[in-house]
């Protein structure tokens, strides 16, 4: 099975007369349920117009997993050892070294410029085109290292359900992922049904150069916008221009998106995706390094934020194929 | 009547049976059909499936006028009549002594610089929501200083139904364009029946402010992305993150845009409107500051791009009401 024929799972469900099969009925479901028949009943006080049933998703650990690094980490670790024969000189050079050492942990003791050093060494020097290949061959032919999966088969079904039951309302489903923007549209469409036009994120300078006779979009080594934290509403008015009416993230960098989303007039909605499930998934929150969430869980109640427990809200958490 | 109630005549083309009613049936309609029908019917050779049906379109002097300079600077130069009573170092400060002075050829003498002024000036230090509520009152209420036109008035009516007969035929109709994209926002929508997340253009700086326990974006007097020239190709990457499949400018500033689209692979369309009727509109195109057009005239036939003569192609130019 190709990963990305996932996918199929999303349609199907559109014929189903129940939404959501692989939520529990529990206080999470049932609010989710609620505010879009509020949001979509004619004459409803609180009826929201189609044009304006925008919706925003984070991705890494809200519409897919993100232990014990974020998969796009994971990636640029994978185009280390394939690149390092074009590179003899990584072997004496850090953060490459212990990439190549195998020593991960070694690798990113540096921190944000390490991984900044990492991503532009495997990221950028290359056109458009020749980067969504050789992504969309990792994500078809790389596994995660601890559960095997093919990283696709590691979103989470009752958020692909999710994604589709608001569609089927009417509503426009984006991505504003702090994950960069042309690494998600290679799976986006596939795996999410979200189109590359939905998908927002964090970007590198990219050159456009015609001088050859064929035109390229080139990746430049330059960070031009990273999509995290107060990132998030910015980007959100920039691509999207008009504030969402739902949001859903799970970590502390979603803070600001659910802020904004929910600080809007009129009737507003946002989720967090609690990762409680130690035997499913991974299980954490205020101490994590990936993922963190502690100011999320202190103020959703006061915020109205819907609180999801993965292990008690979902049925299920990959796709069962 | 609102200038706004324009965009009433789009969706009544798509009642009609035959196309472009506005066109005449020359070389240049004949090519907007003869495409339109080879990628849209099912098993031709050139057939582009629904989600790759994008289309990208300049605005000034593609869908609306652009003399005797862009609206959108027009725009500045009433804002700062408008503000000049909360600026009374205005009298003494060129670029603003000028335009108070009602002189607006020494004001722009300084080229880009004085425009850029000006620009900052009037349309930073604001949240989103109070830019966009000052640009929707200015088109409303001013009036072109030659036409005497409301500004949403001087819209091409034979680009409207080129909007409406691709969107008839599943396109999704984008703007890329030089002006800033927020003031595009604020009218697209209700004139060209194109939503804020399908709008592209230049911007500014916006920062997150969340600290007064009412978050807000607050426009910055810092330029983020010009959309012009090479950045149409780099801007149309990042929002749609796919080439697209037609292309409509009118001056150089969209020749990277046309070549970015046209040099794809499989059916591409690239159309350059040239401003060729002195009587009905303004005739200009190799030395004019505003819309120059040298290079796209030079290389459109070797490139296979329709070039319009509005005087020969249009039965009409603006909205007939």
């Amino acid at each position: 099975m190709s990963p990305f024929s996932l996918a199929l799972a999303v349609p199907a469900l559109l014929a189903q007369a129940e939404p959501l099969p692989s939520w529990n009925d529990g206080a999470a479901r049932q609010a989710i349920v609620a505010f879009v028949e509020k949001v979509t009943r004619p004459g409803s006080v609180d009826f929201v117009p189609v044009p304006e049933r925008i919706a925003v998703f984070d991705n890494d650990g809200t519409l897919w997993a993100e232990q014990p690094l974020y998969f796009q980490a994971l990636f640029a670790l994978d185009r280390v050892r394939a690149m390092a024969p074009q590179h003899p000189e990584w072997k004496e050079q850090e953060p490459f070294a212990s990439v190549l050492r195998g020593d991960t942990k070694a690798a990113l003791a540096g921190g944000e410029k390490a991984l900044l050093e990492l991503v532009m060494a495997t990221h950028a020097g290359l056109t458009t085109e020749e980067f969504e290949r050789i992504v969309r061959e990792w994500l078809t032919s790389a596994k995660h290292p601890t559960t095997g999966k093919p990283y696709p088969a590691m979103v989470y079904q009752p958020m692909l359900e999710v994604l589709a039951y608001l569609r089927a309302n009417g509503f426009k489903t984006f991505l504003v992922s702090g994950g960069g923007i042309e690494f998600l549209r290679v799976f986006a469409e596939r795996v999410y049904g979200v189109p590359p036009e939905q998908v927002v994120g964090s970007s590198i300078v990219t050159k456009y150069e015609a001088s050859s006779g064929t035109p390229r979009l080139v990746r430049q080594p330059e960070m031009d916008f990273l999509d995290d934290k107060e990132g998030k509403p910015v980007a959100i008015q920039k691509h999207i221009g008009r504030r969402p009416v739902m949001a859903f993230g799970n970590s502390d960098g979603d803070f600001q998106m659910l802020e904004w989303t929910t600080s809007g007039s009129g009737p507003r909605f946002g989720l967090l995706v609690h990762h409680d499930d130690g035997e499913r998934e991974w299980a954490y929150d205020r101490e994590s390094h990936v993922g963190q969430l502690a100011r999320g869980l202190d103020e959703a109640a006061r915020r109205g934020w819907t609180v999801v427990s993965m292990k008690g809200d979902w049925k299920t958490v990959y796709p069962a194929r």
